[in-house]
């Protein structure tokens, strides 16, 4: 762990791939990273496609000791499949939710529904204050006819806007994802080129991993040659981006991929190369900042679990509602069956009333369905807020705990004697 | 103007109500509303509201010899209704939609088809980085049972996080628009704490319009007694807020408002008053930065402007496929009708096929509406990237002109000999 003389940075970022029933072999790998987290101990994980949440408390929960603090970004219908685990403090976070993203009637591509976006935790490291960025952007499905590029280039855009409007406070600015953009690639270009960011595989004095720094490979079993297109090995499309300030020198010392399979497992993490760089820096001051806000935070996260209740219960009211259509659907076809089974009775149900009351199934079945999608949506956003509402108030709390003049109702919030300030930590 | 050793600043903002067919007096309001701000030439101009971009570019065109610079903010469905105009260059612009924005089936409400955001424009004044914000927050149609108020704790939410995260190189901020928030709302509270900002009409030393700094005001003959509920008099919802930095102390030395009528007009400006705060700092220092992206920016407006041309075809294709829709259904019921109106003439026409082409015809109908409004969200967010990039390669070309050695290809991008800089200017 860092100290205030000096800073020494493992960064790890993995694509988990963690779409349950359609990923292959779904739990064991997620049990395969956790070993691997746990045993690595890296400063900074940073993780895209952790797409149910469940996952993502499997693994906070195994990482509870090496990696104490995590946040995981809600977004869209799905999540924006994006978490972080990490040694040090999250002090902030913050959730860019790119404009364009695809199309929702490609649900075969699924890109639409996961809500894309950029995720900021802030982290204070030593006395350095840290932005750390996890991004996936849209992927590419075919390279020569590639009708979401414009999609890919405004999230690049926007994911450079969001960096370098965000991170002029920072000291370090670290950038870790699945970028679905090859090296030289538009997109890549313009997110370096506007930021500063430099490619930590690209920088490493010392590199171990697969040719060219390849993530996505053919030797791994996942990947099929046909995904690989014309780029037989594979192609580089995860990056680990840093940039210093002139508070903090940083180099990238040794960086390393995964090569495609695991000792002693019979298949590798992901369909994507894990990468690891281990960052350094020396010199280091001090610039402490307190805020006031404890009460006025923690009314914002009563307000907004109000919203969230009252959103659950709208959803679970359409979802009953759409479940009586379903019923009345299956109602109406088992009686119109009736007949039609007890070969030539006569049909008691009139033919207008059988069709008018099958549309009026179905646009319960379409609109509840839509409205289901809709305050999953909102429950998403609501839910965010509210973690980094917790999240805002724990770090306060802790900042005020060193200041307890500063703000006169602090005494309230102290711990009482005896008891440990980590029972007070707000992730838990 | 403002010049390196001082700066005074006159900062206008109002709600224009621009909701065409909808709004009282909408083309001669805007007509008044571009008088004003041509007689009292304010730095900044802060508008929200203005829903049709038509309305921005006809002001833009009549404003352009005393505010050169603008922006509008394209967002949502129908717009983020947000607009910009100073007499200070814009040198980057950048657009926050908020992630919850009310609910699409209470179209009478209108909010989430507005796609509320907030936008921020980066301004040198000067020697100072300025950060401009203009904001309009979800609206509050029922004070007491307002089933709005997580969506809009969330948004003020959303908004000091964008604030505080973004504005961390800047010298000077500015946040003005509608915030649909009393002084001492829980929302309003959670922004002012956290971003530090002062409200501009609390530390104004001289003050001039409606009492308590109103500006939903009864005397203002678009406002119905209803909608102030129980405040008689007026609300205060709509605001100039500031922040001054250790390289500029700022004051405000005077505040105004309108007061719900205009001498020699029949009616106001807008259903809301307008606000203007004059500004006011001394100490500056200069801060020059370089980035060297027109060529990359220049690609990626490229590869948008394709996706625009693509998103536009597909948009009108929907339109194409539902007048065909809306065709087939009026013709089905106009066959239908023949021997209705013979009356007692023998139905052509089979029940069973009748129904199922009716229903074929709605399914197109809600299908090409649903692609179309999904068409137009796309065709803004790519318009929006397309305009931030035409104003940052115009930027960076004016940044090179000074600095002609640093950017290798520059010299094919400088004006020829005799013709003029403002030729260039990217804005036009």
């Amino acid at each position: 762990m860092a100290n205030t003389d000096s800073v020494g940075l493992r960064v790890f970022s993995l694509n988990c791939w963690g779409i349950h029933y359609l990923s292959k072999h779904c739990p064991q790998r997620y049990a395969m990273i956790g070993d691997l987290l746990c045993k690595e101990q890296h400063d900074i994980v940073l993780l895209q496609e952790v797409w149910s949440e469940k996952d993502f408390l499997s693994l906070k929960q195994k990482l509870a000791s090496t990696h104490p603090h995590s946040h995981y970004f809600k977004s869209g219908v799905i999540g924006s499949g994006l978490a972080i685990y990490t040694k040090h403090r999250i002090h902030d976070t913050f959730l860019y939710r790119y404009s364009l993203n695809g199309y929702p009637y490609m649900a075969h591509h699924g890109d639409w529904f996961g809500g894309k976006a950029v995720g900021l935790a802030i982290l204070n490291i030593g006395s350095l204050t840290a932005n750390i960025y996890v991004t996936h952007l849209h992927a590419e499905y075919c390279r020569d006819k590639d009708s979401y590029l414009p999609h890919r280039v405004v999230q690049a855009w926007e994911l450079q806007q969001f960096i370098r409007h965000t991170s002029a406070g920072a000291d370090l600015v670290i950038l870790g994802g699945d970028l679905n953009m090859h090296p030289q690639d538009l997109g890549n270009r313009l997110l370096r080129t506007s930021t500063g960011l430099r490619d930590s595989y690209s920088e490493t004095a010392k590199f171990d991993g697969c040719e060219n720094g390849m993530t996505l490979i053919a030797d791994n079993p996942f990947i099929s040659q046909k995904e690989l297109g014309p780029f037989e090995k594979g192609i580089r499309i995860d990056y680990i981006l840093f940039k210093d300030s002139s508070k903090a020198e940083i180099y990238c010392d040794f960086m390393s991929t995964t090569k495609g399979s695991v000792p002693d497992h019979p298949f590798p993490y992901s369909d994507h190369e894990a990468l690891t760089a281990e960052l350094s820096q020396s010199k280091t001051f001090a610039d402490p900042l307190l805020l006031f806000l404890v009460d006025i935070v923690t009314e914002a996260r009563t307000e907004v679990k109000v919203g969230l209740h009252c959103a659950e219960r709208m959803r679970y009211t359409a979802t009953r509602t759409g479940v009586m259509g379903l019923a009345l659907l299956f109602l109406e076809l088992a009686i119109a069956a009736v007949p039609w089974l007890a070969l030539g009775a006569e049909q008691p149900f009139p033919r207008t009333s059988f069709y008018m009351l099958a549309a009026l199934c179905f646009a319960i079945l379409v609109t509840t369905f839509l409205l289901y999608i809709f305050y999953t949506m909102e429950l998403k956003s609501l839910q965010g807020a509210e973690d980094q509402m917790r999240l805002a108030v724990g770090s306060l709390q802790e900042r005020l705990r060193g200041f307890p003049l500063a703000q006169p109702h602090s005494s309230q919030r102290r711990p009482p004697e005896g008891l440990e300030p980590s029972a007070f930590d707000p992730e838990e």
